[in-house]
């Protein structure tokens, strides 16, 4: 695969939606596929499937379509969903405690292994299996647990402050889902030392948004024509 | 606006996310944004947020930027975020109760006007002003409180019959967050009765995969090189 391609990221999310419509038909004991079928399942254009897929390589077989386990087997890996990714959530309010047993992580190679909250009512609650620390721990715990990515769970105000605390840690991937979006730099703030940038250097941000979702429905109830245009972009 | 304008629904997600930078910047007190601001805080190119506004209008003046208060005003009309959208909740299991918490939704027009789960542990339960209900009384309460979108929180071997409820009792939009896909149709089951895609006519579903941040950030620690390129397809 070359790195020199230019992959859109909403090709990436595509992917992901492949990938799960194919367990769902391997779940259901169906072993073949196409992109037509995908694309239906999906809801995006045959067209779409294909050049998303093309990216990568050649899957399938020209009139043929596609195996759907060895399908799924390279989506999973092109991915990266075939070696172990450790996770810490941070916040174990009602959010961070639905995302601790959020069913499906363990379908793929992410473990849940450390639950962060600086309230001490939380501090100590068992989790799934999991003590809650403070976040006072999370460097060396990110340290002697091989932490690669950390999930916000946070108030919105706190958000940018535990993602720099995530960052001083190591942690090379965040997944917000706290209401705002996290700048991947340390922010002026009055009383904190300057920027350090740098620190943000190979870090990955995914600011997931809850009401976007909302708001992009309410968008296409009212636009209702413009719905079939999805993936003409 | 022209209803034939080709807008793919990426843009319609980078509207939301512009209008939440737009919302924190009035909250901060700045008054004046530009192309290039915007593009930094969203993490997208200067030219794909002129690109996205261009669909709707015309919206600053050029050379001079947006005024934050315009701009923002105008991306809420655009998004329907000026009328009132009735909302319910179908599962009030963890997920569902962290989602009728979630905050900022009533920062816009939505109300969580309903909360249902046949459980009858959950059935009764008061949950922020709300009683839960059995899904019985779906129909009836989506007519009499004129109920836009429904929400779906059940376990993902439940959420297609779910939706299937939602869009029987007149639901138009429907925001999925079970970790499935949701076909917009009836689907062919042992003993339940024939399809009747025409009842999903008009009827709008968004797929909210929680994994699928994840999954995208496994992708993009592995290769670094092409998050740059998010925004260029």
């Amino acid at each position: 695969m070359s790195q020199s391609l230019n992959i859109p990221s909403a090709a990436i999310s595509r992917l992901v939606t492949y990938l799960r419509i194919l367990e769902k038909l391997e779940s259901q004991g169906i072993n073949r596929t196409s992109s037509n079928d995908l694309a239906e399942r999906a809801q995006v254009s045959a067209f779409q499937v294909r050049k998303d897929l093309a990216y990568f390589g050649r899957f399938g077989t020209r009139g043929m379509g596609y195996t759907v386990a060895v399908l799924k087997r390279e989506l999973r890996r092109i991915l990266g969903l075939t070696r172990p990714w450790n996770v810490v959530i941070m916040g174990m309010g009602r959010l961070g405690q639905a995302i601790a047993h959020y069913p499906g992580a363990s379908d793929y190679e992410f473990s849940f292994v450390g639950l962060f909250d600086p309230d001490p009512s939380k501090v100590g609650m068992q989790i799934r299996n999991l003590e809650v620390m403070h976040p006072d721990h999370l460097k060396d715990f990110v340290r002697s647990h091989q932490v690669d990515m950390g999930f916000i769970a946070v108030p919105a105000d706190r958000a940018q402050d535990v993602a720099q605390i995530l960052v001083e840690a190591g942690v090379k991937g965040i997944l917000n889902f706290a209401p705002v979006v996290i700048q991947p730099k340390m922010l002026e703030r009055p009383g904190v030392e300057p920027e350090k940038e740098e620190e943000w250097e190979g870090v990955i941000v995914e600011n997931i948004d809850f009401l976007a979702g909302m708001k992009r429905l309410a968008f296409y109830i009212l636009n209702p024509g413009l719905r079939e245009l999805e993936e003409v972009g």
